[in-house]
């Protein structure tokens, strides 16, 4: 079967043997799979990444140990948790520290024809989802998982900043919560995305506004997002981080502390809440699709995925039509 | 009357006239003032300040509009607030965007032997409160606002970081509060007196523990505070930032990220319960005295106060025995 190896920074395409599924684990059928921007960044070589990559992504279920799931379309939450830890008895298996992640830590992942997650990680998608807006679940649970960590009271003005696949996400699952989205980003046609979910977006000028919101999000993926997220929050408020940036960024955290300002770290989140998003035709993920490439043509799609002006590059599986 | 000028690191005892004292607010005669590290940051040239500095004070109401205050033991509110913006009609006057700070920001302080300050700003000292004890208020009320800021479950353990001035009050108010507090520092003899107050204390080793609080005090001074705190805290839990560090501090923010750590800063506090504390006997601040001085040998006082080992240097106005 076709599969996708990153090694060194090279995408190659590879005949790889169908992977042995473990009791407990699903054999998933790709149908298609999301390049994310972490993606691009195990290609950069962080985390010291070789291996096959790949963590958004709808499939079917081609073999389990649970009948039912068999013939099943479904999505997957990316943390293979240990199970037995008190971060796992919590319910807090995303932070289970002997856990692999799908595609990031030492667990093979969905960038292939086929490959293998344990039956309980996964979530059956309704009947009448397409597999092009299932494939958005995982993101879009990444941007729920801030209405899990913060409780912003409804009808709130939220600045989200960037305008990325994040930002567009994050932006749109805050204004479908009743939350009022300002975006600040510097490409008008992903803003109009956003636009046409009711947010206010705005181009970012020379100036920012200054102790603006009470909430504002980094979804810049740029070094100085923090430092510009913190300026344009008002004393006592609270700057969430949605955007991981690799290396040592330089923080004046002075203003932090007289202003008395929360910073909230945000990573992966529930998938259920955003399969009812998309179940519902909540937010437009659509507009978001720029390409949908085949498999064996990944080397190129991790090219168009890193070019200037390109939202989400969906690789597709031979069962996707 | 003696006062105190700091000029380009210089700290000059200066004769200067009696300030005059405006609508509203209270002369007051200081009977001591402590020297706290932002006075030594000023001496440095941190926020380009020349003038009286000084802000941690107790002192006798010599004149003021209230006529019951005069004569009164008080100590007082650091930050005077407009009292018109939305943020003062709020209550949160520590954050009005056009305050001015005693000593630090455009308001000549409390190191001279008389000073005004609004009488809105002051508390009455009890009776059985001794000077020496009531001029850690302010530093006291620092420490408490962690309380006002973040929800700690009672028992919770909770890990301090450092054990300078603001790391032994942090340990030792929350200690009273019922938390059970885990100190990390590097002066046996400063540890000993949290120690006396049940605190947990803990010479720091080349291995500080990893992942193991929920939450966690930085109290450091450091550059590397943030970092060290953000390391031994557990995925999801708190981060207090209670030590500002000047200039650009490089952070590894992945890990924030990743761990989904919260990040609270934090400064000055009320000063209500603080003086309850003190007046309750709940904490030992006379142990970290380390020297009284007269305002008119300040500059030794700074230099004091700046020498490894030493603990609080209170100076002393002519009025207190």
């Amino acid at each position: 079967m076709l599969s996708i190896y990153l090694d060194n920074g090279k995408v190659e395409v590879r005949d790889a043997p169908v992977p042995a599924r473990p009791a407990g684990f699903a054999l998933i059928r790709v149908e298609l799979a999301g390049i994310c921007n972490t993606d691009l960044e195990l290609q950069r070589g962080y985390y010291g990444f070789s291996g096959t990559p790949g963590h958004e992504f709808v499939g079917i279920v081609e073999a389990a140990d649970s009948q039912q799931l068999v013939g099943k379309r479904v999505v997957g939450e990316i943390n293979l948790a240990c199970g037995h830890c008190s971060w796992c008895h919590r319910g807090l298996g995303r932070h289970c520290p002997t856990r692999t992640v799908l595609g990031i830590v030492r667990q093979p992942g969905a960038f292939q024809q086929l490959f293998v997650l344990p039956e309980s990680n996964l979530h059956v998608v309704p009947d009448h989802l397409p597999p092009e807006i299932a494939a958005f679940t995982e993101p879009v649970a990444a941007a729920c998982e801030i209405l899990d960590q913060v409780s912003i009271p409804p009808g709130s003005e939220v600045a989200v900043l960037g305008d990325g696949k994040l930002g567009l996400l994050v932006a749109q699952v805050l204004q479908a919560n009743g939350l009022k989205v300002h975006q600040f980003g510097r490409h008008p046609e992903k803003l109009r995305i956003a636009a046409r979910a009711g947010v206010v977006t705005e181009m970012v000028g020379a100036n920012l506004p200054e102790a603006a919101y009470e909430w504002v999000v980094d979804a810049t993926g740029s070094p100085d997002g923090l430092s510009a997220a913190a300026r344009m929050t008002q004393p006592g408020g609270t700057v969430i981080l949605k955007s991981t940036v690799h290396g040592l960024v330089p923080v004046d955290t002075a203003p932090l502390i007289v202003n008395e300002l929360t910073l909230v770290g945000s990573r992966c989140g529930r998938f259920e809440p955003a399969l009812d998003l998309l179940s519902r035709g909540a937010i437009d993920v659509r507009s978001m699709i720029s390409e949908v490439l085949p498999l064996a043509d990944a080397s190129l799609a991790f090219d168009r995925a890193a070019s200037p002006g390109i939202l989400k590059v969906l690789l597709s599986g031979e069962s996707y039509q």
